[in-house]
């Protein structure tokens, strides 16, 4: 919605990378609902591996400027293939391999990356904005999981959202497939803030620039050891985030950073381990 | 509440089935408590197995038409026991492997189960709401975990209770033994929606209706790989779903639900693999 | 802030441990900031363990009488043993292998603990509120993990903190490193109960004294039940259960408990196995 964002938009890509001092937005770029078609789960994940490798690029965007944030996948191109000489299969395979492989790449980005959601995300959508660290929309934004509409439960996009929201809130948006609403996504923990749509950009920015002024490579520990521990049982998590902690308290950036924190002065970041 | 499932009430039966359309309702029918003794739960759990195998029942619903939903397991029978030779250990455990395989049954019942309450749900009772998929109440229903108050610890619905909610919640249930209301139960997670009393039998008959319009098949593969996949690692239950999707997709449902879709009519399933 | 345990105060302790009745409270007391350094997380881990051993002691109130309640580590002590040989290495694995010793303590100790917060949490403080079975804050109090902006990304406090709250919320904390208040950490399920200043002591007191009145034996089998059935898979959670509630049956305080319930009487708990 910014100009500085839309300014970037061309007609050619799939997804816009748009960069603003350490903040990389990608927008997705396929109008009206930004299926996931294959090439564009290919062009974001290939965006998000160049952002990531990127040493300026500290926290990514992932947005739209439709009102339909991501509708999933592309039924259209899943269609098409029912009339491969295997029906379909191998490529339906290569469809859902892929998006599995996209949405954990968000959640193994060494960067932190924020859902920002103004619109409608829906099925592999709504499991993308899931698959996010941290999700902030408008308050005319909703979410669903309607699959089983449409005869194809949503399957890969509960993987993510039931490790975000309640057992039985999770199976009520599977089961019925309507659409909640901003508020409704906070308070399940789907989302983490609302705003009018008019900041949206702006309240992003603050989140992501916030974030961009600590230690790349604390964020990046952190947000690994997150995900990691968050799958281990209680005493194996901690076995392994005090070896994470006695890591990080030997990296140059918690000697500065608890220095400075110490001396009262501002800390500067080597960024590296 | 309504005339038609109290019509079908009979003193018979420990378990009132109703059949409307597509749905199922079993009514908890051992007043005042619908205490789950052996005969409860085996004849609930015939009744769940009876729907899972009627190709007609889309939808189970289970209910009571008492103040009390279900108090839990049945004391008197526990305390006679107690006769037993064995001091009644054997008993006891007949008792806690079949509320076990009572609420698992619930769990992996190929049908979508919602709890319909209306009343207080006590102990195993509270057990029983937790391990349905979905659960609509009345404002002036409740809900609690006594059994340390009467020296037996809710260990058996912790399982479940601990499954619907987040921990230091569930934590204050079981170790106070107090009883919540219906909005604090929705606040945490283990009730979806409250409504009047005079509104309850239909909310639940619509979000019975409109899931038993879905594909059967559908239904039933997603429901079961939501608990398979929380079960499992990230990509360990991306790899599972990936596959899921795949079979989904093969399946006729999906290619007549995604046809209807890009065309605009309304699917006519098959319900079939 | 009651008079009692103000009156507890000694210069000389780490650690004020009171006793009221059944209730014991253990006084954080090292100004400002309480942090946790060895001597106070060895002080701490053996006042829990002094709780645990007494038989009079039911149930364990972890507070402060500042208004931090708890900074988390100690920097300056961290800080002094760069100087060491090995740059601090076996100090800072010596720090956060205790922290976890401590954390886990808490959740092992047979008997709950509750934290009384009137004030700030930051850090392994917050880690130690996360930690307790339940948790009872003032309006004024505060809850972060902002290690990361010091260099130190809170990554044993996250171990707690995730086991509490959704991830997003878990995320958006420890990313931003910003405060919660005590409304939002109620919601997010961090705490149980936000009380003005003036009544935490007796409410808290209210909490612990409902406790103390089930029987002992009881309550330490339900909490080390709680948390070990919490990591496993749903059929393991309830074969373990299900032995769980026999052996619950066969101790004399389930048939005392049981009996008093069905003869309308008071329980008379003997505690023991």
């Amino acid at each position: 919605m910014s100009a500085t964002v839309t300014s970037l938009r061309k007609p050619g890509g799939l997804v816009l990378a748009g960069t603003e001092g350490p903040i990389r937005r990608l927008t997705l770029n396929s109008p009206p609902a930004n299926a996931l078609s294959i090439a564009m789960m290919e062009t974001l994940l290939a965006s998000l591996k160049e952002a990531a490798a990127d040493k300026d690029v500290r926290v990514v965007v992932i947005r739209s400027d439709e009102r339909v944030f991501c509708a999933g996948h592309d039924l259209k191109e899943l269609t098409a293939h029912r009339a491969d000489a295997d029906g379909g299969t191998a490529f339906f395979k290569k469809t859902f391999d892929l998006c599995a492989e996209l949405m954990t790449a968000i959640v193994r980005l060494p960067k932190p990356v924020i859902a920002e959601v103004d619109g409608l995300a829906t099925a592999a959508g709504c499991q993308l904005v899931a698959s996010c660290d941290l999700a902030i929309c408008t308050d005319s934004s909703g979410f669903c999981t309607p699959g089983v509409n449409i005869g194809l439960f949503c399957s890969t996009p509960m993987v993510a959202l039931s490790r975000n929201v309640h057992r039985k809130q999770a199976m009520e948006m599977l089961l019925t497939g309507e659409t909640i609403d901003a508020s409704t996504a906070r308070e399940f923990g789907l989302v983490n803030r609302i705003v009018p749509r008019e900041y949206l950009n702006q309240v992003v920015t603050k989140y992501a620039q916030a974030i961009a002024e600590k230690s790349a490579f604390v964020v990046r520990t952190g947000k690994e050891a997150f995900y990691r521990q968050a799958e281990m049982d209680l005493d194996a998590a901690y076995v392994y985030t005090a070896e994470i902690m006695v890591e990080n308290m030997m990296a140059a950036d918690a000697e500065e950073g608890i220095g400075a924190f110490l001396q009262k002065r501002k800390a500067q970041w080597t960024d590296e381990q």
